[in-house]
């Protein structure tokens, strides 16, 4: 079997490597919860409701039709994301360690595969109380609003 | 911390549990790659172009109102999916031992968390020649195309 190179562009043998976009990739894992080709980025510029979480776009900045983006997200130990609500819905796959996710008014123990549904307009947070990194995927529809920030809550 | 039963409507607190689509719902993986409260389905009825397929559903068929579904495959050692194309896009991610992906005219390797993206119109087939389960997810579009199943090929 032929091996293929690391986020491989298969789809055009002809165009120049950046001329096309919504091509088929592969990215494969590294090993450590990190892919090639994917940069690791901050999460938000800035801001006091939220900590130490580094985002990992998989799929939906490259220019993919589909109608969801792929995102993985790791919150170091201590902590948070936004405590926040919108209109689109989240999906979050536990993948690494192990963390909170504060849904409405519960606290719900997210582990390696642990799938959870947001509904729209529930008010959710993502904690990492553990002392280990927190990694997750969250799957989100491509086209979605803004979040509303809600006052931090225990 | 509360601890919440397995795939649990923490939504509603006051309408009956089945009288409401669309709620927040964890779904807990029991191990073994199996979830509380997911049934595992065959692939399809039958086919002579498939083989040793199951398939759980973990967000889609609920009433969920996100623009994309989240399924869990597995293909046993020496199965492999239908050999087809479609319109909407696919997101593969590995996530039990490892198997192939034909995208095209080249076969790509998958292991545990390789991403791979399938644009539309691309003809793809997934595969294990290997001696474990190939266990991956796959995210799609909500609203989607009939597949068109292509000649088996090599």
């Amino acid at each position: 079997m032929k091996k293929e190179g690391l986020h491989c562009d298969f789809a055009s043998k002809t165009a120049p490597r950046n001329d096309r976009q919504n091509r088929s990739r592969l990215y494969k894992h590294k090993g450590a919860f990190k892919w090639k080709g994917i940069k690791p980025e901050r999460y938000k510029p800035s801001g006091k409701d939220w900590s130490d979480i580094v985002r990992q776009t998989l799929i939906g900045s490259r220019g993919e039709t589909a109608r969801f983006h792929l995102r993985y997200f790791e919150i170091a130990p201590g902590g948070s994301s936004s405590f926040e609500l919108h209109k689109h819905e989240h999906v979050v796959v536990g993948i690494r360690g192990k963390g909170v996710c504060v849904v409405g008014s519960r606290k719900l123990r997210l582990e390696f595969l642990d799938t959870l549904y947001i509904e729209p307009g529930m008010p959710h947070q993502l904690r990492n109380p553990y002392d280990e990194p927190f990694g997750f995927f969250c799957i989100v529809n491509a086209r979605r609003d803004k979040p509303k920030i809600l006052s931090q809550r225990d």
